[in-house]
């Protein structure tokens, strides 16, 4: 297929194949050495389906320049020589879609934690930091993933705020900025287009992103976030729309591969949607070929403990795959639905020596990782040097209250003369995106409608932080399970990434948020009047400067904390972090009020 | 995958995708009437490889809008609404690598031809046409292929001469001409990269045609005309080369795919490389998605009685594919080795409304063919309206001999005082491609080596014609079977594009010759003393500017004069019009002399 050539500002130096193919045809012929050769080891050959055994490779200037019998021709006397005893060599794994910020970490710092677990390519959409940041941050991130020692491309965010008129984040980016961004060397695509309404009612500003993305001939990426699949199914796909990573059930993939999209199934810190729908391959037969595995969000315990696209392609293998079909979906897949299967996704002449060596293929054990031809990691550890990468001071000091907040601010005042009211409340379910819309009758007391422990029903407040105008939107919301007086407060806010406090107590909820206002953003945990947990994300209140492991350790103590405040949600973090994310469905909160995201409008506290 | 946005200039003016989305979006959700509605068909979805009954498509500005269950919401009172009456719908076909001189018409013609078969995409590399008229002919061809009611992309020679050094045709292309036409809208790629002794060796022009085309994000296609699976066959694939239709056994086609290749399999009206290379997915169980159907050259005969596309996926079905499977190397697997699945190769939301109305699946019964959108052919006749193209002058009278010749230029000196000789002789084999490197010991008379009936060797000739040097290379062939007085001339003469004159006696290839200089090229045959057909090609020496059928009746006529002069070999036309194709092992002539192809080197005619 038709794709660019990459300019290679990636580091190390990597020539673009053009250049380089001259230096593999020599190493491919023996009249050059190549710098690395690897024998006897059992070909995981996404191309053919097949497992080789007794396959040697050699690799020169970062790419692969033979695979086959016997590459004893390609030795030289400074050639890295490695026995891979048997072991099998596996293409370096592709995130097909995934948000670095959802790690809270940078790109440099998520790297090093995914690099050991064998992803050496990544398809990031810096939505998080658009909403803060807008395009200047997009290109922070982009800048950031330009240099590092495995392939990171960027896809541009389509959908800044995500839900025009029913949120006001801290930037806007139009088909304008799209269509300038398209031009940048790392913007691979554009990003999961999520107000798919928009795009089902031709919406200038979602055509004109897709536009502009077609025309730069580079890939639309989708968010159909709704079980419909009807007319506004069918109309989605036919406004451009290429992969879709929010189907969750075996018809949803179904449906999306036949209509010519790439079936995303994913795998996150909180999302479980591979084994309902890969059994669109396991039982019902689909050819698996745009099928494609991605994680979208995990968290820096995630990607410490259990790994990584690893975990992915482990777990689909777990579903009933073949081991080659699911690694195919990491791999291979992925490449050819960016276009870039030139470049990643194989071991064959001319692509970027990005391989694995595994010696358990069905637990896909993971004993080196090799990035362009360099080791990066062994037996789980990175071995390659990584400097941190510094952000610019405009990138943080970002959370902007505009006042000291108190517990007035987070009062809900009842209709005049009330005794109890019935009202909205958003509710969580666990291990879903989608939320519930409830509602629950609640007692006032002074006036003001109260949380009730009994029904599980606590504060929910959206503090704006991007205009400092002080403004405050309160509801509630349930299913957290808290207890006693407790404030958890956070600036990671899908997607307009104001500041959310959920809490059982007033008083707790404004000291939550005056402290988490003064660290700079990221998520504060309060009990007792005390600080019990936190994790300072300084970089647009969404990521940390700190190491994965690091942010781990903090967002245990966390876990902790809720727990203690008993909260016993899976992923309770997650869920607390999306409640304003007002394109998926049913009820969530934004600045601007409570948000029905069935019917797409703003809706009143009070049944 | 990342792909152009195709500006159309094809006609029916067909809009970008960009630009057409809203319509589509308009017609999948029933706010704008569909052009045509189909209703009621069988989909064969390449993306998902089912079969699903029941379905309905809508067509909205020559693409897909909708297909689906019921598309009755898209019908308007102006929309042509077809029942397809439980029948398939089969994506329009595409043949991956062809020439369209070997058709002996123009594109137009050629386009007449194969769309009543169902093909609606062609890949054609106008190599033939290039030997002659150089980049001017590529452009001719170019201009005339972008009119075209179907698709019709070129890819550019990438080997002209195919071999520098061992011939010299009508025009030279360099890398700085491949660069330039890398830029038209219609260049797909590089075609057939013939030289791989040329690649395997860095020769600066391979390498600056295989850089451009890398850089223009297009496809290189190969030529890979050797068994040897060794170091030159990986220093190939390490050059970048991305395709190659010149394998011939199962573990040919399973090399390539394994080497991240693409497979093109091969069925022209001389090529039969599809049913061994097809066991490697059969029989060894390969992934079939890398592996693609073409034709490489087809009769005007071949098109008008056996057809094109339709006969090889018919044929591969034959060979024990499952049909879907038979399709995808005829729609998906091509559009994606192309970058074009955005664009043809299924019947998806977005694609060009390229599809076949198919009564049989097994026999592949095309009822109807479709494209974008328009009712092309019914039955196997063409409905639609397709003007003839006309040629300009420069692109005639090409034929240039600079003398009339006699049979004394015919006539092959003996060494001093010899009554027999020694000689080499290009032995023809039946239905293949690479003849046998033979000698045979001819009588002497009054100091000329004579043909010799018994031995079936008759004499050979490469007139020189493109300037007009009157020079004439002479050798020997055997394998025809000629007996009598007969001569054989064509300006068809791979890949320089002389004349080769094969003949009993002198003197009639001196009248054949002469007679079809004066035609402006083509073929002519003339036993005992007169000419018993012609088939003119007044366009480059190359083409008629006449149908398909009136080509196919002039090559009947040729073929029974070839029969009754004693030739019983099958495509004995083909094979005359290969004996200088200096690419091809083992031996061939060219207007430099014999031509030892396993050695690349100029033989001596006497042993």
């Amino acid at each position: 297929m038709p794709e660019r050539e990459f300019a290679m500002t990636h580091r190390p130096p990597l020539s673009a194949f053009a250049g380089a193919a001259p230096a593999l045809v020599d190493a491919a012929t023996g009249r050059r050495p190549a710098d690395l050769v690897v024998r006897n080891g059992i070909w995981a050959n996404v191309h053919s389906g097949e497992m080789i055994a007794g396959t040697d490779i050699a690799v020169k200037d970062g790419r692969f320049a033979y695979c086959g019998p016997d590459a004893r021709h390609a030795i030289g006397p400074d050639t890295i020589v490695v026995d891979a005893a048997g072991r099998f060599l596996v293409p370096g794994l592709c995130d097909a879609h995934m948000h670095v910020e959802s790690g809270m970490v940078t790109v440099t710092e998520f790297c090093r934690a995914v690099i050991p677990h064998g992803t050496t390519s990544m398809f990031i959409d810096p939505h998080e930091i658009a909403n803060v940041l807008g395009l200047a941050g997009v290109r922070l991130m982009h800048d950031e993933a330009m240099v590092q020692p495995v392939n990171v491309w960027v896809q541009m965010p389509s959908c800044v705020p995500s839900a025009p008129g029913l949120e006001e984040g801290g930037a806007e980016l139009g088909a304008a900025e799209i269509a300038e961004a398209m031009a940048w060397p790392g913007i691979i695509g554009l990003g999961e287009v999520m107000n798919f309404p928009g795009v089902v009612a031709n919406d200038p500003v979602m055509t004109g992103a897709i536009e502009a993305t077609r025309r730069a001939g580079k890939t639309v990426g989708g968010h159909y976030a709704s079980p419909d699949l009807g007319l506004p199914f069918h109309g989605y796909v036919a406004g451009g729309p290429e992969d879709d990573h929010e189907g969750t059930r075996m018809e949803d993939a179904a449906a999306r591969v036949r209509q010519g999209m790439k079936a995303m199934l994913r795998l996150g810190s909180a999302w479980y949607d591979v084994a309902s729908q890969i059994r669109a391959v396991t039982e019902m037969g689909l050819d698996p070929r745009h099928f494609i595995l991605c994680t979208d969000d995990c968290h820096s315990g995630t990607l410490v403990r259990d790994g990584h696209m690893d975990r992915v392609v482990r777990h689909a293998i777990r579903q009933g795959l073949k081991p080659i079909t699911a690694i195919q979906m990491a791999t291979l897949n992925t490449a050819e639905h960016f276009g870039l299967a030139r470049e990643i996704g194989s071991i064959a002449p001319g692509r970027r020596a990005d391989f694995l060596l595994v010696s358990n293929l069905a637990e896909l054990t993971i004993d080196a990782v090799y990035a362009r031809g360099v080791l990066m990691a062994e037996g789980g550890t990175l071995v390659a040097d990584l400097p941190a990468y510094p952000y610019p001071a405009e990138a943080k000091g970002t959370v902007r209250l505009g006042k000291q907040l108190s517990a007035a601010d987070f009062a809900v005042a009842a209709p005049e003369g009330a005794n109890a009211a019935t009202v909205r409340v958003i509710g969580v379910v666990e291990n879903q995106a989608p939320t519930k819309a409830l509602t629950a009758t609640l007692s006032v007391r002074d006036g003001l409608v109260e949380a009730d422990e009994d029904q599980g029903v606590a504060h929910i407040a959206l503090v704006e932080r991007h205009r400092a105008s002080g403004d405050v939107t309160n509801a509630f919301v349930s299913g957290f399970g808290y207890r006693g007086r407790m404030a958890m407060a956070s600036t990671v806010a899908h997607d307009s990434h104001h500041m959310i406090v959920v809490g059982t107590d007033r008083e707790t909820m404004a000291l939550a948020a005056n402290r988490l206002g003064a660290v700079g953003g990221g998520v504060v945990f309060f009990a007792d009047g005390e600080e019990k947990a936190v994790i300072e994300m300084p970089i647009a209140g969404l990521m940390s400067d700190e190491r994965a492991e690091i942010v781990a350790e903090k967002a245990d103590r966390l876990i902790a904390a809720m727990q203690e405040a008993g909260c016993r949600l899976n992923n309770a973090y997650m869920q607390h972090s999306l409640l304003a994310l007002v394109v998926i469905p049913s009820l969530r909160i934004s600045d601007k009020g409570l948000v029905d995201v069935d019917r797409f409008e703003i809706v009143d506290l009070f049944v």
